[in-house]
């Protein structure tokens, strides 16, 4: 296009807080905050006010679409996105949010999918591909580990390289490979001491020489630090502007900054406004078609009612008959908790609260409060509360945390619900038997000290705006629950994994718990959990049979299972593939999610799903080599679903990738012995020199590198080492 | 002494495998294996000839002689090597170790003293008071992170620098501090990627910058890869050479390496030779005095009876009378397992089988092998035991780890007692109710799955040549139990914190747990345990009361505490000082032990104990600021016996370190806000900008660095930042 140095500089910054940055050729995009909605800042408001923006469909936030395990949905949820998008002429969409829910105290855990990267990755790229469907552009964030809000904008996630790649990247990785996102947004957070904004290893060696990555990389708004060392790491756009222009350009006049880095970013500022610009013909947009905003409304319903998850359901209290006498409890019910507070806050289209649309189908219904939103114990709502479930023939409550209570910006301390929502729990609890709790919450909140006062636990996390529909709809049975955890729910907070590092100090937090993230942990070290990973019921029952594993290539299986709904009522299930590798040179966990699939039954409906694992659901990250490995030999596959306890398991066998280390002077006496060649060779010169290697002795030195063994006057000589290699060398 | 580079280059490794290098005015001097006795090669003997030593006494193993808490014992049983090393003219005993038990499964955890470095450290510093008395010189090993045999030569330690800074080095840091240590004995292994014989941070930075080490470093036997690199980093003498003398040269030539370089090792190699070499007179060593085989040999007995731990009394079933029939059944009571295999095994000068010192004791004694040491089941020992148990009014069965089970250069793959012993304690006990077991073992074995079918439970370690008489003194009551666990029996492996990283893989192991080792996890996870740290039974019993605790300087104080023998019978107790700090910037475990004593009490008879505490019982190590700090404020004070559940607790307050962090623009909000110069100064930004920021704004941003503020519109122009910089400046 012909662009000077300054104009090139001023590419590399926004023209304001929602838009980059136009130039004579170039229009301006706008770029908006998301994921669950269009939050574009209404015209006026101050950058960061948060309820400032114009309506738009607030969809289930990813902690309840994750939930959903449905990539179909994902994707249908992203395609309307798209849609509100380019009618709102914002050119990108900043989401999905892929971290890795390392610790239920992440304050915006409500935005992002699960403490598995194969859901988050899965559930990420059908949104991406949805989102793009309508020529919108996304941004996949917040890349990476940037997995707490505790001192976000300095603290360096100090985590292995075998970690950082088999837990917290893999999800952007796939979506990567699978969706090809406009963008990707770089974290606040330092990783192992170096800013994501300056981390070239992350923004160029990783994203694009090894996955190929093609887009734009755009930092969270505010996380550049230096902006000329972004510019040499990876990082393409800042956001918003803080004037850095001038120092782009004494970096080119000074040598410290190539012309050609340059280019390569204005050239991917330029593709990323040429690829989400809306459409034009002599000024008029023509590619913009008006939101239906009810079909938007129902997809959000949609949606959120495959998303809450069933954690308990004893005696079949649920569904509810709707000739029953209920007590409709707790302030969420007329006030919905529906979604997070923070960048992602959208301002609804319309909002459906519970109480309204449980009114609505039962004629007997009461409502009491119960509780205030600002958790001050108030004895006269109690006693109102307890008088009307004592009336009536089941209790459903809604309880759940405040809007303060989880926030993007800063941790909880606890995983507890509010002392004064638990005492009305107990309360009602000792007036009716039948008490139905809901809950509304984005974090995980712990359910071990109050679950025997509940007879039925529907966990809804935040479900969007039309959440309070779909929870009616589930609570009488017109829908059928299909959520499925995708975050264990620990007994207690001390359970979880990172909770002796979290959130860290100084600057500094430390993944020690390494890729022993939530079931990981759990399952490896066999210890009691409250809700597992995976787990959801429904209201038919499922059964999961014929479970077959046939190779389909090398290092790539083909698993198949039967999966019947057993019940009386249509329902949808979710078969979950695992991987149990339990002779891997490595350490590894006992299991882990490689491939999954939501299917729905007719009553009596069987059907076979197949699944295909490759090479990525058996490698793992050799810290030595720094590679991926594949072992050789055999592997456990391991078939569940959700609403039952059947464990299917079959072994099968893997080809490995075919990496053999050469021996060198530096491998052990048990290498060499366990070398086709390297053994005899071994043997003969031990023969020779008459050295004594008894069994115990052999394990008292087998760890010995072999060109120790001249130290310890085992006859060894340097000459007869370098005759060892040569005989071993291929 | 006019010394040319090549008969310097010739001093920076040994004359041969257990020599130093002489040269015309410089004799060499031995050194020898240790620790726990003299292993003096025999003449004639290859150099990994283990069994071929010259008789020396076998102490009890610092797995034991940790256990007895007793710092003046240690100096004594030092005092006594010094003076065998001395009469075998050996200049050199290699040791202590002083490593922390990681893991139970460490092969060699018998040559160490605690999961705890302060038990570490005061042991070990007592042990090299006593043989430096002599003017031996000892080496303190293995330095450092080596805390597992496999693949010890090659593996990295990766452990993050706080880990490092208050676990793994603070047991060396108090001897060089305290006990000026002739030597160091670098380990194998990597830290971090850099092998420790090549870590100018570890032994010059470290070591000598930090701490004041002025004497030698040496490396462990075959430790060295790149002889130029390790004198660089700061290693004086490797053993045994490998001809790296032409190296050196070469280096001198090429400027590689620097002559001052060289001097100052070869000035190390002289000062140890003089400081160690046995005095001579016309040729005549003039301090040699024979050893009293049967003083050394009495002391041996003393020391395994004041280490051995009492688990489990029920009944008070022990002391024996020997006036009973008893059944003493397992082949250790006859072929006492008494030291572990390695390096450390020495010949010793006697050996007491437990099984002669009992029928001396006691005229109605039975003796059943019960098993053989290869853990073959053998129906027709068992049956012959079992008879013999039933006829017996209590049974003495002697339980342990074979031999192989354990040994330097393996780790065990777990902690269980072997299958056949297990079976005749079972079948012992449904025929007999009163069951004593005795165990030896080197490494910790798991008790939660039989210890109901013991009555009484001896936790004998490995205990020396004398540990046999010991075992029965206390058994019979001649000897008063005083052991107290220095290492966690933990109910299960999985339970141990480092359980899913150990031993690593592909040359590395991630120290994930960081600092939570030992009872630091579970006391802080209150995770259950088999027996705590800290814990052992007496035949009498103690109080502990009137603690107070009183500052005695800046982040300096006092602990007192009396303690009473309550019972009847005279008894030695433990007082273990720990601190609880529950207000610290960062992550802190529950308790860590500070300081101990150990009393000798009549019956009623009653101590105060005062034990200091300065700042090293305070401090913690910054990762952020890579520094020790010191937090001001309350701190908790907790005195503990290791007879008894009694805690004792007591609040101090600390001065603190002093240091406060300046403001910088990279400071967030939430710190200037804390700040009270930089909180006025925001405050009058913030309100002549007319900014909002309400409480739940001021959570949402509170962490965000005040830099930040101009990105996200809040009208702080640099110009403004520059000002409250120096507002704020001091």
């Amino acid at each position: 296009m012909g662009l000077d140095n300054t104009q090139k500089a001023s590419l590399m910054s926004g023209g304001d807080f929602w838009h980059s940055q136009a130039t004579s050729d170039l229009p301006a995009i706008m770029l908006t905050d998301g994921p669950h909605g269009i939050r574009k800042q209404a015209e006026g408001a101050d950058a960061l006010g948060l309820g400032d923006s114009v309506p738009a469909t607030c969809f289930p936030p990813a902690v309840a679409l994750g939930s959903s395990w449905d990539v179909e949905l994902a994707e249908r949820v992203g395609t309307a996105l798209g849609a509100e998008a380019r009618a709102a002429q914002v050119s990108v969409l900043l989401g999905p949010g892929v971290n890795i829910k390392r610790s239920p105290l992440c304050g915006r855990n409500f935005e992002y999918f699960s403490e598995d990267p194969v859901v988050s990755g899965h559930l990420g790229a059908a949104w991406v591909t949805g989102v793009q469907s309508h020529g919108v552009g996304t941004s996949v964030k917040h890349f990476a580990a940037n997995n707490q809000e505790t001192d976000r904008l300095r603290v360096s996630a100090d985590v292995d390289e075998r970690t950082l790649r088999e837990i917290y990247l893999p999800a952007f990785e796939h979506i990567v490979r699978h969706a090809n996102p406009t963008t990707i947004m770089c974290s606040y957070n330092k990783i192992n001491g170096v800013y994501a904004s300056e981390n070239r290893w992350l923004l160029t060696e990783l994203l694009r020489d090894e996955w190929g990555f093609d887009g734009l990389v755009v930092s969270d708004w505010g996380a550049v630090n230096d902006r000329v060392s972004a510019l040499i790491a990876g990082l393409d756009l800042e956001m918003p502007p803080t004037g850095a222009d001038s120092a782009i350009l004494e970096a080119l006049d000074s040598g410290g900054l190539h012309t050609a880095t340059l280019d390569r970013a204005v050239d991917r500022v330029v593709a990323l406004v040429e690829r989400t610009r809306p459409l034009s013909d002599n000024g008029i947009d023509i590619d913009i078609e008006p939101v239906d905003v009810d079909a938007h409304h129902d997809l959000a319903r949609e949606a959120a009612a495959a998303s809450a998850v069933l954690l308990k359901n004893d005696d079949a209290v649920l569904p509810l008959a709707d000739t029953s006498s209920i007590a409709v409890i707790g302030e969420f019910a007329r006030t919905p908790r529906y979604q997070g507070a923070g960048s992602s806050q959208v301002v609804p289209t319309r909002l459906d609260a519970a109480l309204d649309a449980i009114t609505a189908i039962a004629p007997r219904v009461t409502f009491s409060p119960g509780f205030t939103l600002d958790s001050v114990p108030n004895p006269s709502l109690v006693s109102d509360a307890v008088s009307a479930a004592a009336d009536a023939e089941v209790a459903v409550l809604f309880l759940g945390l405040p809007a303060e209570a989880e926030s993007e910006g800063y941790d909880r301390p606890d995983i507890d619900l509010p002392a004064d929502q638990l005492a009305i729990l107990s309360a009602v609890h000792d007036v009716n038997p039948n008490v139905v709790v809901v809950l509304s919450n984005g974090g995980v909140v712990g359910v071990a000290g109050w679950q025997d006062q509940a007879t039925a636990i529907l966990e809804g996390w935040l479900l969007g705006q039309a959440g309070g529909r779909a929870t009616a709809e589930i609570l009488f049975g017109l829908t059928n629950p299909s959520g499925r955890l995708t975050e264990t729910i620990p007994l207690t907070l001390q359970d979880n994994p990172s909770h002796l590092f979290f959130p860290g100090a100084d600057q500094h937090v430390r993944y020690g718990e390494g890729i022993y993230v939530g079931y990981r942990y759990y399952d490896t070290l066999d210890r009691p959990v409250a809700y597992p990973f995976g787990f959801g019921l429904s209201y038919t029952t499922f059964a999961v049979a014929d479970l077959e594993v046939q190779s389909s290539g090398i290092n790539r299986v083909d698993v198949t299972a039967a999966v019947t709904n057993t019940g009386t009522r249509a329902g949808s299930e979710v078969v979950q593939v695992y991987v149990r590798d339990t002779h891997s040179r490595v350490d590894r966990p006992a299991r882990e999610l490689r491939a999954f699939d939501k299917v729905h039954l007719e009553p009596g409906e069987s059907t076979t799903v197949t699944l295909t694992l490759d090479e990525n659901a058996f490698r793992y990250w050799s810290p030595g080599h720094h590679r991926w490995a594949v072992d050789p030999g055999d592997v456990e596959i391991e078939v569940t679903i959700g609403s039952s306890d059947a464990r299917l398991r079959a072994t099968t066998s893997l080809d490995g990738d075919g990496v053999v280390d050469p021996l060198t002077a530096m491998s052990t006496l048990d290498e060499w012995f366990a070398h086709p060649v390297g053994s005899e060779v071994l043997a003969k010169v031990l023969s020779d020199s008459g050295a004594r290697l008894d069994d115990q002795m052999r394990r008292l030195i087998g760890s010995m590198p072999i060109v120790k063994l001249a130290s310890f006057g085992m006859g060894l000589s340097k000459d007869t080492l370098s005759e060892m290699l040569s005989a071993v060398a291929t």
